[in-house]
């Protein structure tokens, strides 16, 4: 049996080899638990940079799910909700993580996985007394689940509004070095750092092993965020294993972690590219390194013999079109990319 | 300024070489995410046959808290209860986290760390009614949390309680490695397989980078596990990483894991072996890598000078004895426990 | 300043007359706490032979929210959810106590606040791994949220579905009086308590001081029920407070309930019925006392001028039409809806 | 069969005939739901000039597990825990509600059922870091569960602790009336109002046909009250249900509530001074209307076959004196307590 290379995610690949090379290189060092320790330290300070938020708390967590529940339940009150596109993470394939703290998530359709202010306050005008949850959080990612990105007017326009409502703002960035490096994005890390209360820097999908960096902007919520992390489970007994990975990732003028997003994202770019010269068309527009392009039922049939990928949508009826989604990453070589689209031809 | 040697815990290096060395090994070769992958079902396999349980189920988890709060509010309805001892690391050192997820710890004060079929009558004879929440998992630890060792005899009343009463018994393994290849345990890993519902094989202390491996021995419990993992935050997109790291510890007719732990202990060992020759007292008896030296207040002040180490007790008065914690490790170098005791007689 | 009478709901009067003559009437005679005294083992074998069970479990709780609370956690395991129509009282006006508990709610648009087996189904395929919740409940009013009724046929598919998947059935009886004498009804207590898993009995609407009777209908759900009804702070210490009022709505062969319900229906189709010749238009059809009519603008200027009643939908604009919902009771006076009728004329 | 009289608590009796008639007295008058009508209004200020507040905020629920779980959990973040004597209802017999929310209770052991600063200093001394929970919350009850009465000289110690360590204070009133009504009380209700944070005057077991008056003095907790009594499931639909009863039980010059309280007390004084000249010894010092003797084996024998009344610690063994614990009410007959000690003597 071959293998076949698989477009399904991401994080199909261990680790780049110079965050593994980072962890090897400090031998039989000694540091202290917890995320407590010197090299933790120096690479709180290289995101801090990164950021341009000396002031900002860095925590180094495990995972998405992880770092998206201890901030949301570390932030809201019991009678509070959490605003969110349908399409939201949290809202779909977080196995009801946020409702298992105890807080409801107020969903609205959006666009193109994205909020926007007047769907906020949609929200808000629905929920005005205490028969009802008082909605106190919106949740948005950059790049979102449907691999599209936000520009700096929306995410400016969100901010403004979370403002004006006195409403938190997280954001999801599981794929924030894909969001950040699209072309089709115009703010920068310190842009998300300047506009939201909190976010996380995706390390799983970029060329880790693991490892989300939670970044609280707001000073209000640091205080007491180590208590919250470390009563979900959430706290590292080494958390040197996580920060020495960031350090890899982030380090220098040029990181490592802008290159593996950019890498990522050229592979799908030329993956669409291709599919739009032979007049593929897409489900949503291809703006990071997720598309989502439709596939007349037979090639979905010849693809899929040869490629691992995912529909999106559910295959409803044979013949028709199926919708699919390809996830390129920093590891997906070039020539499986042409192969691709060689094969598309055939 | 000079570094101190660290006996504060078994997590201050980052982990075994051959640990690192498994996670490069594999390149960029892709592997299904959550675990789901060929690498991770050989570990599990691995470890199933060690503990002789081929219809186990095995997860890999990131740390030890987690796991215990993942496995405990698994399997408890709303209204149960966890007994434990006083001394339990979900009572004391867990945040909370057990409590949480919604549920209520009856603890009793045990002895040595550790509980009987007595305590656990104790509590049942108090609780009677639906005005009070109804005890229903019995929580230990092996090796302890005062680094004491349940024999197998102590381990098999306290199982047949637990079946008497209809209650579930969970044992925490952050140590077992070190309890298991005690010189003071009689039982093996399928002893405990065979004695308990759940337990989890802790790699964070025991030479992994991070991982634990919880086993669920009760059939009934295996069903839906993977849904609380998820809802918890604790599954790994890359399962690989752990599992990778658990077949290094434990493939092989002698398992890296036991080599470690038993050098852990035996440095421990030395340690308490040269101090009782010197008449320090102890405040538990030393029967794995964790001991509990009582320390006159003048030999406390100039060992805390030249070693870390954490003070067990608060010291309450100068003068005064002072009991402390002294760790070893996998790592654990046999000229610094010896240059410790020299220093000790200086 | 004169007094508006009210539509606004049916629990704008205090009680009937021979509840609190019931309370009155047994004096100075003590009684076991807790709901464990003999009026209260007669009044739930009056409601056992009402709905011809005798093998069901009858609580007496104080308010819906609670009910329906206690109920749905009770039943759910951590990654279980509720599906539930849009218009559903726990997913709009309980303040998320729902998703307190730790359960998500999977909403479906249904139609007139309306499930059938479609949507159920719908919700079911969209929820197929570890990734998502596992759908395990079923929410559903009678009478609904928006007064209309489920007829037998709908109850029994919709009772037929869960039991093919296995999804447990839970019915929100808060106006169960209104709904099962409804001419649009065709199904008795027996049948509801024959379809469903578990239901209550709504009094707080329906002419009692407060109190509402939870049924347990599935015996795999009684054992523990008590524990979960204490642990939630739902447990009254005099529970005869609540089954004398009951005893008094369901003794005899023409229980008071019943004769309620059908004046609070009378009173509702009156008002339709004068309103339907008038030519006003309804939202929703009016088939129990709950009834949505839209008035012009003047009409509603006018009549809220006159009596209290709630906009159904937000007023959005001026001159444009209004949705109102009017709401009768036990204790509606006949003339009181002539004088309505009659108002809406000049 | 003859009925025993009962000792076993004070809500053996429905309500006192005012309270009953004050819900008659109302007819079909109209008010508005939630406790937003004019009778609760009422109620409130009767209650904050009683109180001497007239800046606290009143809420109506119905029972004590429920003020208590309401009124902790909407101060608490998840990570802070509460401090109580071992001994205090919410860690015995409220089946575990408060760790249902989320909550570690932090126990010490105590005197007479009584905390002191030394006690809460011990706790938060022990908890340090983010590893254990954060006491932020003591818990006391007046009159204690065994019956003792705080002094106000040791109300204001722990007022000044918890203001010293920036800790709330929570106050269990469910015997409020008997607790200020004793003989041993040197404070007023004005004082409690002023010394802590929250508290609740129970109605339950002095009169009322259920309720307790939740009072809130600080007023940074007081602006979502509301949203976490609806999101428990403890706002009455119809508030006024409670209201009434309170208007009925504090109105006037001398409240009806301390009349019925003083009569309880008297009437456990009465039972106490009888059996101290009999020679029976008490377990705890006879404070208020809970008194707990000990019985020798024989007379404990007769006296069950002739009363209700519940043994306070198990009976161990044959012939071992027994302690008991008698509870008196606002409706105990004085003429019960002569024959109670005329009996003993037999």
């Amino acid at each position: 049996m071959t293998v076949k290379y698989s477009f399904k995610n991401d994080y199909s690949e261990l680790a780049h080899p110079q965050v593994l090379a980072a962890l090897a290189q400090i031998g039989n060092k000694q540091f202290d638990g917890y995320g407590l320790d010197g090299y933790t330290c120096a690479a709180k300070e290289v995101i801090k940079a990164k950021i341009k938020r000396p002031d900002a708390q860095i925590h180094f967590l495990t995972g998405g799910t992880q770092a998206n529940l201890v901030c949301i339940s570390s932030i809201l009150r019991p009678y509070e909700s959490v605003i969110a596109c349908e399409s939201a993470h949290i809202a779909t394939h977080e196995t009801g993580a946020i409702e298992a703290t105890g807080h409801k998530i107020c969903t609205v359709k959006g666009r193109d996985g994205k909020l926007n202010p007047e769907d906020i306050e949609g929200v808000l005008n629905l929920h005005r007394d205490e028969h009802m949850v008082k909605p106190k959080l919106v949740f948005i990612s950059q790049a979102t689940e449907t691999g599209t990105i936000y520009s700096k007017d929306e995410l400016e326009a969100i901010s403004a509004c979370c403002k004006k409502y006195n409403l938190y703002l997280h954001l999801d960035g599981a794929r924030l070095g894909m969001g950040l490096n699209s072309d089709h994005c115009d703010m920068t890390y310190a842009d998300v750092a300047e506009l939201v209360d909190t976010f996380y820097i995706g390390g799983t999908k970029n060329g880790a092993l693991f490892g989300e960096a939670v970044v609280i902007c707001n000073a209000g919520l640091q205080e007491w965020f180590r208590y919250h992390v470390k009563q979900k489970g959430a706290m590292l007994a080494k958390g040197t294993a996580v920060s020495l990975q960031f350090m890899a990732l982030f380090a220098g003028d040029t990181p490592l972690y802008d290159t593996l997003a950019l890498h990522a994202n050229d592979m799908a770019q030329k993956l669409a590219y291709g599919m739009r010269k032979l007049d593929f068309d897409f489900y949503s527009e291809p703006q990071s390194n997720q598309i989502f392009p439709v596939l007349p039922y037979l090639v979905w049939e010849k693809m899929k013999e040869r490629y691992d990928f995912y529909e999106w949508l559910p295959v409803k009826e044979k013949g028709k079109p199926v919708v699919v989604r390809l996830v390129t990453s920093w590891a997906t070589p070039e020539e499986i990319v042409e192969m691709f689209l060689q094969d598309l031809l055939q």
